[in-house]
């Protein structure tokens, strides 16, 4: 085959070959593995015919969603192929960066499409399980979510090493196409979902509860199914393609800072890690099930993430000792060698400090969030001075919360250098990258946990609409409440591995300068110094962009949630509707959430890829560099920060639910709600794009390093791009704060309405 | 005199002898000045003797606030001296530093303490004039501030010539410890003052206002005293020693860095400059005075700034002119030399760059939070849709004026480097120092106008507790909501000048490593990388201390309001106060306020002293100047969207009680109250304390370079150091979390109590 002619390079013995094709064979198991659960979970009955109805509403939002996503995102696609294709240097290599990009764009794409997909074929059936047993509604749920986590893992490893087993020492600069396209559209889809999904929660909620004063899932109300549909978008499409493209930029920055330190040897060895992974992810997630008890759920899941793990760790550690043998390397210290001529176990130890920080930051969250842990008590308990006390709290608790995480994270990079200590910078590298390969291992278990909650979620909503008998909505309520958990505490991992992955991919900038000015590393790296001033401003306007984008994407929030109000009212009038003898028009505000979402999508969208163009043209890579430091650092920060005290916000109200400090309708309650819903854009819409902003922003920075070393003498048309860059960005600004006329006057009308409803 | 030795070095010309000592006698004259405006102000009449009375009680509980806090810190200020004394080499240099560290100590305690003791003194004596003319109230509230605007002038050029003209090539190490004195106490006198201003606030509202259902300057509360006493202590001392201290670390650092530079010349034009702001500031405040109306009065005010400004402009272009000369160095181009040989007018340029960035925050603050601009308005149409919308608008609000602020700094920045671009990177930062001098020369009108505000707040109370007549009544509402105003836009004057100060620090952390390990500037810098590993994360780590510094203050201004309402409730108990026949005990108000802020402060300042060390001993010098970096950039976003989100939710609510959206008792009101009350802690206690956090950990760091520099051969002694840092902050975190039993049961019975009286 011509195509892997790179195959046949003497730089392979015989057992790596085999070992190259043993990946792809796992990368495909792994999909195998994922169809496999489909058909099963296909096979399941899918209830009563009204519970199909609420289930197919769901499915036709979701898609329009999708459909309209890609149909507008696809024509930018292709622009933006056409651009890549100049940005890379030799032809083959800049047809293979375009493709690549094309393929990783349609690998997230595919991974929230089918996710989805399969999140709202599952959801009935969890439902119409539910009717006769715990153990098994449980068990379609979660393999539901094992279906995407496995076509994260298979498609992920898949382009990985096709990339590298086609174009061989040139794969480095075709990955970055393939990162890029992954980051790309897991910005659009995180962005597009975080504000689909709380636009509709808070218009539904609006006319539903405050204003008509009917249940939250009340069939008459027309933004319902949207609110549905956007759990699917926001956490189930939205978060796949997030996970997705760590799992693909971890990868790809290990393999070129691999193949930089440690040649081939250094880039297959993460590729037998991952597909170690994807076995130990089937294997653990296969084991999940459970007893008719419902606290056994939690205990199950974790059984499942216990085996995965400790079958990944065997599993790293066998390869690793009869594979990382370097004849020529001189005498490495005994925890290295074992005492064996050659053998190099760091690669293996870093991806364990990895196992440990996924670990660590899984405690985290869950200790920052979890109803019976000190942090949400101390909120819950400051519900009872009211709403300001709330926030306060709140406040106290994120901004805790986020200090021990960048801690774990701080740790972690330290830990990983510290075991490449006295080698070069690109080995260093080269161990953090490692290190996020080993936290995002069990991305199929992750995976897994997180779609649970969405479809538990759906499942619940189904067997409220489609009135369920009690026995049945009981272990709805308990899965939903387990789905909430294992949610959250999915969310830390991705914001975690955002980090580790940006991490590593500033190096490979690092080493791309060097490659292009034809100086060392060492030389580069001296020249972003943060005595810079250049580097110390671009460090200043990095560390404001999260800012901005939460401002930006927080009032976006609050506008399409104005046009579905509109909409749902304008529904409500039409008795027929009101009385219930005829079904809402569900599609039309499944349309324009998802219309709006699209709309709002661009003013992020534009600042996500302009704004590093213009601070690399105008301010050169120093700027660049620096930029990105403070980019990584912000956005972590803020990320945490908003789903953390989201979060707590979250679990502090459904304590008081359940009956503490006056429960539904008191006081507190009504102060836990505002927590709540203070939360809600940050957790669900702003904190969680902040993930794949600081990716996108790393990888536009990668592919613009050619230019910006060139602009260092200006010409005319890099002040073009630049005018272009500041333009785009005004606007962004600028239109993030329009407000019609008729959204003000509403305000104004809505004010008594609301308070009304409230007092009753 | 052989103290002054120095002075007769052959370096200087006769002029610059005699400039030198004009220096020292302006800044005694700035002194002389503020004794004047004391005894013209102490002459007004001070009213009936009601107005006296209450007066009296704040200038009491004032005192005793600050006669405990100098009391608590004089051992440690002792200590430190003591230590300080071992960080520096030769003895005539380690016993100076000490010395100008008890200096620096005293000096900025002295700018607080003579400060507020004017302020209470003021305040009763406008009252009295508001019976009269408001012309006459204005200026007495406006000259009270230039007193200690002038004091701060004052003590921070009398220290610095000094140690200049004793010490010279020596100043160096000198004025770190001048710096440092100042720094700490700001900081002890910041964060201290935060927690009691809003503890004593907090807890006479909820007493006051929402259990008893009195007014709010009701004299039978016992908290109201120290309510009004807060004003001062954190308004007023804290903010005072907070922009000395600037004052102070600006011109440490340009003395530093102009002496590495350009010799003598680079660090007398700053004293120069420095002289020239304080005959400008004379010359404008002593101008402020206005007609009988209310609305001249903010025009009175910007008045005397331009002038000043404008006369700054013209002192420095002209001194500059006349003594930049260099004959040495090569021709400079057009804009630097106009054609002069020799004549060097960049350190000119910057400081007018510096005067321009002032007006520019200033302007910032303005549109972010005055209630007429888009930014108020947007949060104060939000209310109208509950408290939640409320509190998240003001966060888009807070965010995006954190964006816009930073990116004016790093304009000045880039601009002050981009003068000085071809040279070294000394003669850059002296830029940038050279900036920050600039933007402090008008320090003298900023403090008047900051300190206005406490007065004429002291004053409106002072009428409204002494039953003044309505006209009276209308001049002192009119004079505090002007107060208001510019008391806001000095906080941002305090941000950004901390953070210029911080980053001029920064270059003297690398200058001094330099010479410590005998490498040149440029070498060192390029250990400095953000690329390096120890970097990033100690990058990390000080990203990560404002959130924690910020968690810790905000409890503690909980814990301490709760002790304040037990107070004031057991004081209710006597019928006889009840009945209004007795006063209530304040001093026992103001004393458990003075205690538990004195107790709180222990916690975060163990984390500013101890962090740095730990983090230079444990990761050595590349990870402190990461952790430097780190600090200065989210320290400045949080503090500035601490300030403008709260000081928007403040102008919302007023703008609200005008009348708006309902006007005062509405639901849009009490959600603005909300606002309100969450932005509280945020802008008066920890935000404001972040401007000295980021100062004090620069001060550290420079100071403990040497043992850092040693540390990197760990001995006993350095583990046992670290882990007493450890263990400190490790305390600090805990002890913020400690809740009373008593507390937890004062929350569950004030719910109900609250909630009733907010129904009313």
């Amino acid at each position: 085959m011509e195509l892997f002619a790179f195959m046949s390079s003497p730089v392979f013995t015989l057992w790596e070959r085999v070992a190259l094709w043993s990946v792809l064979g796992i990368a495909i198991l792994g999909l195998l593995y994922a169809g496999f659960l489909t058909a099963e979970m296909l096979r399941h009955e899918t209830g009563t015919e009204e519970m199909r109805r609420v289930s197919r509403a769901i499915r036709i939002g979701a898609n329009a969603y999708l459909n309209r996503q890609f149909r507008a995102i696809v024509l930018l696609v292709l622009v933006l192929a056409a651009l890549l294709y100049f940005t890379a240097g030799e032809q083959h290599v800049a047809i293979g960066r375009a493709c690549a990009f094309l393929m990783g764009s349609v690998f997230s794409a595919t991974v929230g499409f089918i996710g989805m997909n399969m999140a709202v074929q599952g959801n009935v059936r969890v439902a119409a399980a539910s009717r006769s047993s715990f153990a098994k509604a449980l068990k379609i749920a979660y393999r539901t979510g094992t279906i995407t986590g496995m076509l994260t893992d298979g498609l992920g490893l898949l382009g990985g090493t096709l990339i590298f087993m086609i174009y061989g020492e040139k794969a480095y600069e075709v990955l970055l196409g393939f990162g890029f396209g992954g980051t790309l559209l897991a910005l659009f889809m995180r962005v597009g979902g975080g504000i689909y999904t709380k636009a509709a929660d808070v218009g539904a909620d609006l006319v539903g509860k405050l204003e008509k004063n009917i249940p939250e899932d009340d069939p008459r109300n027309a933004a319902t199914i949207a609110d549905n549909v956007g759990d699917n978008v926001g956490d189930c499409a939205g978060m796949a393609a997030d996970i997705f493209e760590s799992y693909e930029v971890t990868i790809v920055s290990a393999m070129i800072l691999g193949w930089a330190s440690f040649g081939h040897k250094g880039v297959i060895f993460p590729l037998l890690v991952r597909a170690i992974g994807v076995l130990s992810s089937i294997i653990g997630t296969y084991l999940v099930r459970t007893s008719e008890q419902a606290r056994a759920a939690m205990r199950a899941i974790h059984v499942g993430y216990t085996v995965s793990a400790l079958s990944s760790i065997v599993g790293f550690c066998l390869v690793g000792f009869y594979y990382l043998r370097f004849p020529e390397n001189f005498a490495l210290p005994t925890w290295v060698s074992f005492g064996i001529p050659g053998l190099d176990m760091r690669p293996v130890w870093t991806t364990l400090i990895g196992i440990v920080l996924a670990v660590a930051i899984n405690f985290l969250t869950d200790y920052f969030t979890a109803p019976e842990k000190p942090p949400v008590q101390f909120i819950a308990r400051s519900t009872q001075t009211g709403h300001a006390t709330t926030i306060i709290s709140g406040f106290a608790v994120g901004y805790e919360s986020s200090v021990w995480a960048i801690l774990v994270i701080a740790v972690s990079i330290f830990a990983s250098s510290l075991i490449y200590a006295g080698t070069n910078p690109t080995s260093i590298a080269y161990g953090v990258a490692m290190c996020g390969i080993g936290m995002l291992t069990l991305t199929g278990n992750n995976i897994s946990m997180d779609v649970f909650g969405p479809v538990s979620d759906n499942a619940n909503g189904i067997g409220e609409m489609a009135k369920l008998p009690p026995k049945a909505r009981q272990t709805l309520a308990d899965l939903d409440a387990c789905g909430n958990t294992t949610k959250a505490i999915t969310k830390g991992i991705a914001i975690g591995s955002a980090v580790i992955a940006a991490v590593s991919l500033f190096n490979a900038y690092i080493t791309d300068i060097a490659r292009l000015i034809t100086r060392s590393y060492t030389e580069v790296a001296a020249m972003l110094s943060i005595s810079e001033p250049l580097v110390f401003i671009g460090f200043l306007i990095g560390g404001a962009v999260p800012l901005l984008f939460s401002a930006l994407t927080i009032r976006a929030v609050g506008r399409a949630a104005f046009l579905i109000v509109q909409e749902v009212r304008h529904q409500f009038r039409d008795p027929q509707i009101w009385a219930g003898k005829r079904d809402p028009d569900y599609g039309r505000v499944v349309s324009i959430c998802t219309q709006e979402a699209q709309k709002e999508l661009i003013g992020p969208g534009l600042l996500a890829v302009l704004t590093p163009i213009v601070v690399g043209l105008l301010l050169h890579k120093e700027a660049l560099g620096g930029f990105l430091a403070g980019l990584i650092l912000v956005g972590q920060l803020l990320a945490v920060f908003m789903a953390n005290a989201g979060g707590a916000w979250d679990n502090a109200k459904k304590f008081i639910e359940d009956g503490h400090y006056g429960g539904k309708g008191s006081e507190p309650h009504k102060a836990s709600i505002t927590g709540d819903t203070v939360g809600d854009p940050l957790k669900d819409t702003a904190g969680p794009a902040l993930n794949p902003l600081i990716k996108v922003m790393n990888m536009v920075s990668l592919l613009i390093v050619p230019f910006v070393i060139r602009a260092e003498e200006p010409t005319p048309l890099m002040w073009g791009v630049v005018l272009i860059g500041v333009l785009g960005v005004g606007w962004a600004i600028i239109q993030s704060k329009r407000e019609s006329p008729a959204m003000r006057q509403w305000i104004a009308t809505l004010a008594t309405e609301t308070f009304l409803a409230d007092e009753t």
